[in-house]
């Protein structure tokens, strides 16, 4: 099973964003030409959480509510209040390095309760993005033939394939933006795809930084008996911050449209300390 | 009075947004070598929701509150939820240009009852920045010789004479950001510095997109007997969206070091629909 | 239209709470014989605030919502924090008398701006219920032989035909309980049925301290020109103190097999001040 | 050490509750004569949510929080939305069987996996209080000249001395009420008296089905080594329901006006099942 533990000292939190260099940016930032832009989020309608007259008695669960406050009758202002589960399916977030755990430890190898108090998280938490994540992405498109197939295990084949498609190739640093064509809310019925440990494997030789995708592991797992690729191993072991649920259709129809499929990407959490995951908006720009 | 109102018709959602062009972005493109970025947003600390003998009795009332979440015992995984104060006055946040309602109406001038119902916001709200915001950034730093005079009124004056020191010029569709000195959490006994109606005429003379900064108004009042000049007519009038509460010690120092006021600014709220204001992570990208 | 406004003074927060004397109380205390007591309110499920691998992506509104809280791994105690959407129309819930405003102004008249600030609620909240309601409860059941017909309007009329069949009589400081056999989660495609203005004078003149109903207003309303009889009436301008959506079911069962319709009532909401309204579970002694 | 698993079967949720009969209420029953009521709840004034112009920037942490919400402009309503920390020091509220895991077991005797998921509590919640509880009151005030002493262990013989002061008797089926004398907030930097564990073997053998206390275990621990007496062992062990940070000034005057000291107490929680606690105000009955 691939590792970083120790790779960058017993008590690291930025994992592979180490692999984050000047260099990296500045391959990066030699992306840039116009300064178009485009976002990696999903969006999200946040439900109300008033209700009689004011709302509806039944309600998809958002990952956001919201209430709006009062502020005086008549109103001189609107203000709101918003509930936010870090970790919804449906809301496009940064899994910090300590949101998963094994065998009681968290990247990179430290003790749970080390790391994780009930009023939160003192390492391996969203701390370490507080300033933002700027470096070169690739977006590898998995779905330019439309959908991957129901349960289909992505491994280290479908990424060279698509490097040499789209003539590009992710180095070391570079954060990888992966495709699978698998929109928001998929149907629960059908398999969904996912990495395999061979992906991860991938992922650790040429030394992506970051991974944002649509899909990150299948559902339900490609290998019941062993951990989840990216968030069973990536995550905790490699220390790779992970991407979830990604909207990845705008980005892959601007790459179509220049013929470009590296950029530079920002990706700028609200900078709040302490969290297991956070709501994220990544940006593209060209 | 200084107005936009009806200037991108009736039904406008972006204010002084709409002066971001390609050229725009072109000039903050062009300002991107290095990669190297910065933060604008100040740190937020959350405060734990629970009690008990796990979390103190008294605290300071933070932007954000949250919940570690029981994911089983050994625990798999850790997760929170959290509680967003969205105006709060600590934390760097983007305002919406329905946040501020002027005799009834908000920008472009639509009765408020047609923009904003107890379910949300219907017009001007965050949905207007899904995308992100990408444009040139330039920073004009009045307080380079320590911070602004209590309850120091800025105007055009300070802003032509910090171009000429910087030798930079904030031309239209670029976003101002304006660094008055006053950190986080000012002594409340102390007269905040603000800026003067005469600013913001000068900013919309300029075409100023966005404006994001460590001060925006001065409280007490400059004037008390008229409405705050950004939030009261920047945000209502002229459609230009806010950035309360930015931090800007470390964008003036990383200028400084490499004597350039202009930079690529991105600004990717999460893409959450229908709010008032949302926290916001401003990079500056060099 | 029946008024209390200046009869308890222009500062009174108890409104019909004020007919409840030491008689009141005897005669309930009268009633008390076995101690078996019964709940008048409807159970609540309550939703998880959490998702992902742990909570269903959809979810009916629930009237509360709550996060199971990390203890520590393994845990030691289990712990929670909940939402409370105070008005939710399938929670039985006490209404204060701010809750309802009228041409600017609530009970007893006062008008809304030295009420009820953004803060919260400075006169006529839930403060007025700190030490809980004890009374005689009067159970006039109009649903003996089968649910109220659709959009039904009650008048004094089926009161004191219930009073007779029952052989009960509300008088003056009894709290007012009433069963139309429509319980939680009514079909909305049918019209419900809801209290007249002559129910309303009936109440008054008898002297009703509290109303518990399964059904208070008719929605759609009964006179859509007019403010609803309860909500708009009985609430803000005699100031009696409404439980919406009493579960009641429970308790007529009791009283045909007792064959007693009175008891002592106890209503004791969380003593929490200054609410608009606040879930309660009242319950009947016999 | 003192234990009910297993007294009323493997799958009981109620523990000492079952120890409430037709007896128990019935003299209880017999208590009630004028009505008068008293509450055993401390009051709690929630914290606004909001901030900026409309709420202070600290604040003392609240068991509730509160947001008064935006019902339109002018406001035709008030209505609030609250946040509520079930297990809050400064929160009168009753803890559920659940509540506290001893070597991963909760009452009576389950394994914590089988009563308690991330979404809720399964088995020995706050669904068992959902009729509310119905017994007669027994007020032990071992606080008539004056509080107790710092780091104070009551024992079985404060108790009976008590009931011989009082001229009152603790029967089987009985809440035990105890006044202690430190109200709310004490010193954190005084030793908090506290419930010893032959006090928990004298609950057991005289089979108080409920406490109720203004404390209930010392802070720090009487015993550093073991268990708690009261959320450690009568909780989790005897399965009875504790009833934390009660109000005990009123009752304990009104006993001594009216030289009574049982009463019918009646605990009407909302009612929401699932939690592992709620706040409650505890009415005691004359």
């Amino acid at each position: 099973m691939p590792s970083n533990w120790g790779r960058w000292g017993e008590d690291d939190q930025l994992g592979t964003l180490n692999l984050i260099t000047e260099e990296t940016r500045a391959r990066g930032a030699a992306e840039v030409r116009t300064g178009r832009a485009v976002s990696l989020a999903l969006p999200i309608q946040p439900t109300p959480l008033i209700s009689g007259p004011f709302a509806p008695s039944a309600q998809d669960a958002s990952p956001v509510q919201h209430v709006m406050v009062y502020t005086g009758s008549p109103a001189t202002a609107t203000a709101d209040v918003m509930l936010v589960t870090n970790h919804h399916p449906r809301s496009t977030h940064l899994d910090a390095l300590g949101h998963i755990v094994r065998d009681g430890r968290v990247y990179p190898g430290r003790p749970l309760e080390q790391s994780v108090t009930p009023v939160g998280v003192q390492h391996g938490s969203t701390t370490a993005f507080a300033a933002g994540i700027t470096t070169r992405g690739v977006l590898l498109d998995l779905a330019v033939d439309g959908p991957l197939a129901n349960g289909y295990a992505v491994t280290s084949r479908d990424f060279e394939a698509a490097e040499e498609r789209q003539k590009v190739q992710l180095e070391s640093g570079d954060a990888l933006v992966v495709r699978c064509g698998w929109g928001m809310t998929p149907d629960p019925s059908r398999p969904m795809p996912g990495m395999s440990l061979d992906a991860v494997r991938w992922m650790h030789e040429r030394g992506a930084s970051l991974y944002a995708g649509d899909i990150a592991d299948a559902h339900p797992s490609l290998d019941a008996t062993g951990p989840s690729p990216m968030h069973g191993v990536a995550l905790p072991m490699l220390g790779m911050p992970l991407i979830d649920a990604a909207g990845l259709d705008e980005l892959a129809a601007l790459c179509a449209e220049l013929d470009r499929y590296a950029f530079l990407l920002t990706v700028a959490p609200p900078r709040i300390h302490g969290l297991t995951g956070v709501p994220v908006n990544p940006l593209a720009v060209f």
